[in-house]
């Protein structure tokens, strides 16, 4: 059984039509794992949807939370990408103990079709929790960043390692 | 640097409108690597692009040997799902040393947009191949199975172990 | 208030995964109409959902039927291109009189998403019908063609004036 | 021929995956058209990219001028939603003689895929272009209106009689 945990984020934005703003409605997890046809054993809780650049600590603090009162040692949160590394590096000082967390996000919002990432990260997210040792990851543009060695490159939008 | 072969299955599949018959173009995989905005290093190469169901012992020694003189010892095939058993097992008997080799698929074409299982298939085969000890293995379904332990079932089109 | 009539034809042909044939359900004509945003009245009819390469002449009897006895002058109906040209000839010689008949169809499944012609076509034939004076016609490639001054180009899949 | 103007709205914004924000980059018209398979001759012209909120006076003249200028009759303006009704106001008092100008917009942009209404706008507009009497038109919603008898409502996004 795989944890996973919605915070929000890029990813499950929506465009408002009458506005021109971006949203949050309801998260697609459920309908992307549908159309993935995967058959893993997942419970998908929604902690919050907010956008990463308007997280607090307190949010950071729930997540953690969750992370350790889940009886699952496998959990996936996905979260936007602006603050994602700042909310992996909370998570890795916040007595988890003996669980793979892998967070992930999305560039461009699952809802605007065929241009999305997402989908793609939410794959090899769900990859990466089940086989990587006990630890905090990020997973993004196909590949695994232990925490405390990965940053966002806020010009080309790609994660990188600190060393890269 | 990651190799992946490319012989064609339904993922790569593209609708004929004239005809009203699907067939094959050429490979998505290069476009979606972009759209996933992959940072891996890989090396796309088509060996073929055949319907599984049309898939002969000579195509598989085909792919057999490409994956035995591959330089990498990580290797991504994509391959129709209906006989994709066959070709794994074939592959697990063929001298490959010290590799991982994962094959993956799709049930809906990926050209046939946001109803495809084929990106998120992807982003889960790419995970997997980087973090699975050598040998031969199927990743569908958001899981990964050893090759001498899953079986598609047909009727339902999900892949299961044998003892499931 | 505007009558539509579905008879299937490639516009509705959904994709089976288990058999990789093309297959119908249910129309997206509804899901169409909203995701358009029209606020046109129609009164949408499921009719018969066929291949109109296995349309044969009592099919035709029932679309012209419905044509006579619907209330409404403004008719849209939709069907597979192979044989509409057919059907549109048929109408126009079954007793329909003072109506506005416009048939259209499809050469990609709409729901093979953002590579269909469909929903073009949908949009420019609730257009026309609303505007066109009585009598039968096909609309296709952004074009109205009165039924006796039209075929479909077998190589091409254009729609073409006889004398074109 | 039918004469197309771009100036930009809804209906041709991007997603820019850096910012978060939306933006104009090529509009999509001519992939529309060949994916709507159209064989109307069109001549397309993209006279500014601008949100019709920040459309001013001068921005309108553009318009007129070039609509004055154009030696077709039929004339196609994509136009942002909110201020559409202005610009066909604007156009109406401009001096166009014997033409038939048509102006449409999206409620969601035509990049964000499925759920974009624009490509049946498109095709709707195309349509009312060819057949209706010379003046200057509203076409959205799957219906025409004439300039002088149209608004948006700014609470539905619909657009409607002003006796409606």
């Amino acid at each position: 059984m795989i944890q996973v945990f919605v915070t929000g984020g890029t990813f499950d934005k929506e465009y408002n039509y009458i506005t021109g703003q971006l949203f949050f409605k309801d998260t697609h997890l459920p309908s992307m794992f549908e159309r993935g046809r995967s058959t893993l054993e997942v419970d998908v809780k929604t902690l919050m949807m907010v956008d990463s650049l308007e997280m607090r600590e307190e949010d950071r603090e729930i997540i953690a939370f969750n992370c350790r009162r889940s009886l699952h040692d496998k959990i996936l949160v996905t979260h936007g990408t602006d603050r994602l590394v700042e909310t992996a590096s909370y998570l890795a000082q916040s007595g988890i103990k003996d669980k793979t967390v892998v967070l992930t996000g999305a560039m461009i919002p699952y809802a605007f079709g065929t241009s999305s990432d997402g989908f793609f990260n939410l794959g090899s997210a769900l990859a990466f929790v089940q086989v990587l040792t006990p630890g905090i990851y990020v997973v993004m543009n196909g590949r695994f960043f232990p925490w405390d060695n990965v940053r966002k490159n806020k010009k080309t939008g790609f994660f990188e390692e600190l060393n890269g």
